[in-house]
C-alpha cells in the first residue's frame, strides 16, 4: 500500500474517527485502531468499538492499493504534528506504516486488516431524508434527557418514531427520558421511516452524529434495520447497533390536562435559575418555586453556606402554587429552546410540569417536581 | 457594614483572591474565606492559606464600616452570576452577608473577622523595584524548572539572589532546578535587594504573582524579610512565607568548559521535538540526539507502537556525538526563549548540556542527559 494525501484532509478524517474507536488501553487492541483501505482514487477509513462504526472516504492519490489497521490515537497525533501540505504513507514489512512529510519520518506498528472487525452489512433500501440542521435540533432538544445512569438500560438511548405532524404529513419524533424528565422533539421528513423490532438508539452514537453534522447544510439519510440504525452523511456513514431494551410508553406520563398555565420570559427565567442554582447544591438541585399572579419567586438554600432569592415576572392563569423543581433540569430545557417566552403547564404540587414554546409544535418537555423539605 | 461597589470591580478582586484561599472542603473553614473590610472609601480584601496571602484594595461607597469573612468560592460565584452594574452588600445579624443586585438577593453565611488569621506585618523598609514585564520574564524562564515533586523540599521554590550584571550594575537572578535541569534568568533592578537568612520562594506564590502581573506595565516592588517575601503591585500586595530549606549551590553544576558547540534554529528544533515526543512516552521522555557536522537527527521509539525520526539542520563545532535527552525538558527551554537561534554547549555523552540564546546574557539553561538503552 502506498498513497499520498493532503495533510488537512487526512487530519479531518482521523479527527472524525477518534470518537468511534475504543479508548487506548495499555495493551492496544485492534478496536483502538483505524482501518485504512487505499484503492482507486480514495482512502476508505473505518473506526469501530463493535457497537458503533464510522465509515468514511476521502480523496487520495493511491500509488499502490492495500490496507492496514493502525492505532487511531497515535496516527491522529502524528498527522496533527506535521506541518507540510501532503503526507505520504507506505506499508513496510512487518505491518509497519511509514508516514513521511518533509524531514519527518514516522513508522507506526500496525495490525493486519484481516484482524479488524467486519463491518456489518448496511441495509439501506428504505431510508428517510431530513436536513442536517433539523436533525441537529432534534438531538439538541432530547439528548440531554437521556439517562446518564448506565444501569437504566431501557433509558440509555433516544426513541425514534413516526408521528402525524401538525401539517398532516409524516414527522420524525425523537423522545428521551431519564425517569425524572422527558423531552420530545419532532420535524418533518421525506422518504420512509421503516423501523423494525427496535427503535432505541444509544446516546453515544447520537452524540457522535451530532458532532459530525455540526455546521453541515446537506441532507442526512437515516435507515433502521432489525438490529442497527444507519445514518448517512455526505462523506461518511455511521452504523449504530440498537439497544435491545423497550422504551417505556412515554405517552402515559404526558399530562393531558392542566390546572395552571404560566407564561414567562425565557432568558429572564434562565438567568434567575443560574443564580439560585449556586445554593441549590443537594443531589436534586432543589429550587423552591412560588408562583403568584404576576411573580415567580425562586429560592434555594444550602445549610451553613447561604441562600438565594430571585423574582421573575410571570403571567399566571390559575391559583397560586408553591412547588419544588430540580433547577438544573428546568435550566437545560430553557437552554435548548429559542423562543422569547415559554409556557409552563402545571397541575398540583407533585404533578409533572410541561414546558413548551408558546406557538411551536416542534418540541415538548416534561419535568417532574421534587418534594420540598 | 454596608457598601455599594461596581460589580466588575468586585468580581475582579474576588477572582484574584481565589488562587490564595484554601480549596473548599466539605466543612468550610475560615481559610477558604475572603476577609472583607469596608472603611473610608474602599473595600479591603484578604485571602490566605497561612503561607501565602493576598491583600488588596478597591474603591467602594462605604455606607457603614465593618468587616466579615465569607466563603470566597460562593461569593465569587454569586458576584459572577449577577448582571447589574452595582452590588450592595449589607451585614445582617448572625454574621450573614446580604448581597443585592436588581431582583437578586443572596445571603451568605459568614464568620467573624476576628476568626480570620492575622496578616503578618509587612516589613518593607528596603525593597527592589523592577518592571512587571521583566519580572514576568524571570518567572516564565524559571518556574517550569522548579521541582514538582513535593518531597524535594529544598527544590520546591525559586532562589533569588543579587548578581553583578553584564553592565556592572546590580541584577536580580532567579534560579530554579529539579535536579535534572536548571534555569536561571536575570534582569537589572533599582533599589535594594536585602535578602535575609533565606531566599527560597515557594512555587505556588510565584505562580500567583505571575498571574497577577499578566499584562501589567507598572513597576513591581519586592522585599525580603527574615521569613517572608513581599511583592507589591499597584493595587495589591502578596505576602509569601519563604521555604526553610537551603537551595543547593547551583554554580557547581554549571559546566565551565565545553567540547562541542552547536547552533540551531530554535523553532525548527521545537517543531521537530514536538513530533518525536509522540513516541517518547517512557518516564524520561527519552529522545536520541545524534549530532553530525551539519545535521541533528532526533529519534524516539515506543515498543509495539512505533518510532519517529526528525532531521534538523545544525552547525556543529567539535566532534560528532550521540546523546539522549528528556525531549520535554529541551522543549520547555526552547518555549521560554525568543531568539531565532539557540546555542547548545556539550561535553561528553553524560555531561550536562547548556542551552542559551547566542547573544543574550539574560538567561541560561542546563539540561542533564539521560542514558540511552
Amino acid at each position: 500500500m502506498e498513497f499520498v494525501i493532503a495533510r488537512d484532509t487526512f487530519l479531518h478524517a482521523l479527527s472524525r474517527v477518534s470518537g468511534f474507536v475504543e479508548k487506548k488501553s495499555q495493551n492496544s487492541t485492534v478496536l483502538s485502531s483505524v482501518l485504512l483501505q487505499a484503492d482507486g482514487a480514495s482512502l476508505r477509513y473505518t473506526g469501530t468499538d463493535k457497537t458503533l462504526t464510522l465509515l468514511g472516504n476521502v480523496p487520495a492519490n493511491v500509488v499502490r492499493a492495500g490496507d492496514i489497521a493502525v492505532d487511531a490515537g497515535y496516527l491522529l497525533n502524528t498527522v496533527k504534528s506535521l506541518s507540510g501540505d501532503t503526507v505520504t504513507c507506505v506499508l513496510l514489512d512487518q505491518q509497519r506504516l511509514e508516514v513521511r512529510c518533509g524531514n519527518s519520518n514516522f513508522r507506526l506498528v500496525g495490525q493486519p486488516a484481516a484482524e479488524f472487525p467486519v463491518t456489518p452489512p448496511l441495509d439501506q433500501s428504505r431510508a428517510l431524508t431530513i436536513p442536517a440542521a433539523a436533525l441537529a435540533r432534534l438531538l439538541d432538544q432530547t439528548l440531554f434527557s437521556v439517562a446518564s445512569d448506565d444501569n437504566r438500560y431501557g433509558l440509555n438511548g433516544a426513541h425514534f418514531e413516526q408521528v402525524s405532524g401538525p401539517d398532516g404529513g409524516p414527522w420524525l419524533r425523537v423522545v428521551a427520558t431519564d425517569g425524572n424528565r422527558l423531552s420530545w422533539s419532532q420535524a418533518p421528513f421525506s422518504g420512509e421511516l421503516a423501523i423494525g423490532r427496535k427503535s432505541l438508539v444509544p446516546r453515544k452514537g447520537l452524540a457522535e452524529v451530532r458532532r459530525l453534522i455540526e455546521g453541515t447544510k446537506a441532507d442526512v439519510e437515516i435507515a433502521f434495520g432489525e438490529r442497527a440504525a444507519v445514518v448517512r452523511l455526505e462523506d461518511c456513514t455511521i452504523h449504530m447497533r440498537l439497544l435491545e431494551a423497550d422504551f417505556p410508553d412515554y405517552r402515559q406520563v404526558l399530562p393531558s390536562t392542566f390546572k395552571r398555565r404560566a407564561n414567562v420570559d425565557r432568558l429572564e427565567l434562565q438567568e434567575a435559575l443560574k443564580r439560585v442554582l449556586i445554593f441549590a447544591q443537594d443531589s436534586s438541585r432543589s429550587v423552591k418555586c412560588a408562583l403568584s399572579e404576576d411573580t415567580l419567586t425562586l429560592t434555594s438554600r444550602k445549610l451553613d453556606a447561604g441562600e438565594s432569592k430571585e423574582e421573575v415576572r410571570l403571567d399566571l392563569h390559575g391559583e397560586p402554587i408553591t412547588m419544588g423543581f430540580n433547577g438544573r433540569f428546568l435550566q437545560e430545557v430553557l437552554t435548548v429552546l429559542d423562543s422569547a417566552r415559554v409556557v409552563l403547564e402545571l397541575g398540583d404540587t407533585l404533578s409533572p410540569c410541561l414546558v413548551k414554546s408558546p406557538d411551536s409544535p416542534d418540541a415538548l418537555f416534561v419535568v417532574m417536581p421534587v418534594r420540598l423539605d
